[in-house]
């Protein structure tokens, strides 16, 4: 997906110094860029019976919601922890110094409902296989784990080998 | 829209006592739901030549970018301070105790593009009031302010008196 990569704008130094940010943002104010982005991200699950598309918070707010309205499914959020208001299952996961951890409603997933789990980004996966394990805790099917960028060389797959991965646009190197 | 405002969950006593939260979580985990509400958020600006959804975070988000893909739109995201890598706008805006920081990009509006603004909420109109000025600082042309609700008992409409306001579902008291 040349075409959509060209529009990730690379940010050297942010968060941090050696560290190269991808952008999104640069891709989504392009009209014609999210509606192709979109398409590509839920292409492959249009005959899969998707009931419910999970996002993460925050930027995978923005393509989870896209993305279950144009298949038809619901949106469910994975949220930091303290931000839902009713009873949630929360997990922790570990990030480079310490850990933080992630909710998700209780009611949010049916037993059995078909789940396509969205995010902007696969670095790591931590992030993502915490919100997997919430799924399958409240019974969730996952169909699969969708991604506009994978940056390869961090081996996030290695944290979802249980699941089917697909990204549109991949970095091989920082 | 009765229909929508049944999918709507009522939480007491959150984030503190005496705050009725309305949680949007169990209308967005119904498919048909969020395409409704979706498609009536958008129907209004349908032939407007709408260039720009922005979505204030986190749950604008959710929204806004669904309501981006169907007016075939670009999405640009207002964030909380510091979280956006490049060349920023901010603004200031009063919380009940103390105040906040919201941001833009830069070069994530260009003169004469115009702006749907829209987030799940409209409570006091802070967020948004602070949101349209940024936008309107980099001569954006903001069509309305869209919102999934609004609690017209705290008269956020007086803060946003220069804009259209649209919302789809009014609590008139706590």
């Amino acid at each position: 997906m040349d075409e959509l990569k060209r529009h990730i704008r690379s940010v050297p130094d942010f968060p941090k110094n050696g560290i190269v940010f991808r952008d999104i943002t640069t891709l989504l104010k392009d009209g014609a860029a999210l509606r192709d982005a979109v398409d590509a991200l839920v292409a492959p699950f249009a005959d899969e019976g998707i009931e419910l598309v999970v996002g993460i918070e925050a930027r995978g707010f923005i393509l989870g919601g896209a993305a279950a309205c144009k298949l038809g499914a619901g949106f469910v959020p994975v949220r930091k922890s303290g931000k839902l208001p009713a009873q949630t299952v929360e997990k922790t996961y570990e990030l480079e110094y310490g850990t933080d951890a992630l909710a998700i409603h209780r009611d949010a997933v049916r037993p059995g409902q078909r789940v396509l789990m969205l995010d902007d980004l696969l670095a790591t996966g931590g992030t993502m296989a915490a919100s997997c394990q919430m799924v399958e805790e409240l019974g969730g099917e996952i169909a699969a784990c969708a991604f506009l960028i994978e940056l390869s060389f961090l081996n996030g797959r290695d944290k979802l080998r249980r699941y089917r991965v697909v990204s549109l646009i991949d970095y091989e190197s920082e």
